[in-house]
């Protein structure tokens, strides 16, 4: 057996349940996708939730260089940085003529079961988001002022993001994203102070 | 055939679809929790994606009735009344021990195909929430500045209750949703001009 089949069962289940869902793709789906037989499968996972915890575990372990070190290459300003964020899930949006859905986001909305450890892994890898945002809000130093809390602007930034994601999406376009990303701008430009070089009055 | 047959298949397929999902409920489980046999139900509904359609439909047909009245009841601050719309939001958060998830939102994530008439109607019953704010906005006069487009910050109303309802469902705890609510709070507070009655400085 190579040993990337493990990996090459979670990329499939992984495209899978952000084409399809989770609920409608079997484990026939994964085992076609990935080109293996059900017996390397269950080898390594006894059942279809067993996938599942593995993909989210992949989302999470990847966030840094699959989605932050990409975002925020060119980018050295740390507001900055949360747009540009943003900025990668507006162009999943464009690139996918508005179907696009986080695939977080889709797995938290479309699961009804309480199922707890998959709850653990959606919740550690919105953890993991906001993090990445709190990063950067405390890079940002004596911008942001002592009253502001960094922790729930960071949420907030997330429910920006989702919310545009699903607006978006369900009204195919992009200007609903983009018009909460602007909200959402307007706020930071009202509470954080200006950059220096970007300062006018001084 | 009682007259009330259609609007049976109709609440039965809205509790289900919210329970469990729209792609785990199959037409059977509609007319078990109906009561009704085959023939009635095809009689109005020639597939399943027809009786989606007037499910939302029925959501957005009961908005003003069954979702901003009750809200409304005893609130006549316009803006306040954004806030007391959002405040049910959070009962059902709360009330569903952080299960909740905003039907509309669900099935706009749930579903992948691109279902045309279904996203028009998933969009209208956007349309009529947003409306709803726009409303309460218009009704706020000169509270609410002329530079203010009350459209955009009416749907960045709608992406902090959805992306609230999501990081409540995922983490199970609703102060994530009361963060999300205390950030827009703060966002109308800095952009809107206080209520006459609740001015400090005038």
């Amino acid at each position: 057996m190579p040993p990337d089949t493990r990996d090459r069962i979670i990329a499939a289940a992984m495209d899978l349940f952000l084409r399809k869902g989770y609920g409608s793709t079997s484990i026939s789906d994964v085992l076609q996708t990935a080109g293996i037989n059900s017996g390397s499968l269950y080898r390594f996972f006894p059942s279809k939730q067993d996938v599942l915890l593995a993909v989210l575990g992949a989302y999470q372990d990847g966030i840094r260089e699959l989605l932050l070190e990409p975002a925020w290459k060119n980018v050295a300003d740390p507001v900055e940085r949360i747009f540009a964020l943003l900025a990668c899930y507006r162009n999943a949006v464009v690139q996918t003529d508005c179907a696009y859905g986080c695939p977080i986001g889709i797995l938290a909305m479309e699961l009804h079961e309480p199922d707890p450890p998959v709850r653990k892994k959606l919740a550690g890898n919105f953890d993991a988001w906001v993090e990445a945002i709190v990063e950067c809000l405390e890079a940002a130093g004596s911008r942001v002022p002592p009253g502001v809390d960094k922790r729930a602007l960071a949420e907030f930034t997330l429910t920006t993001m989702e919310g545009g994601v699903m607006l978006a999406r369900t009204w195919r376009n992009v200007v609903h994203f983009d018009r909460a990303v602007a909200q959402l701008r307007a706020y930071f430009d009202l509470i954080l102070k200006p950059a220096r070089t970007k300062r006018k009055h001084t």
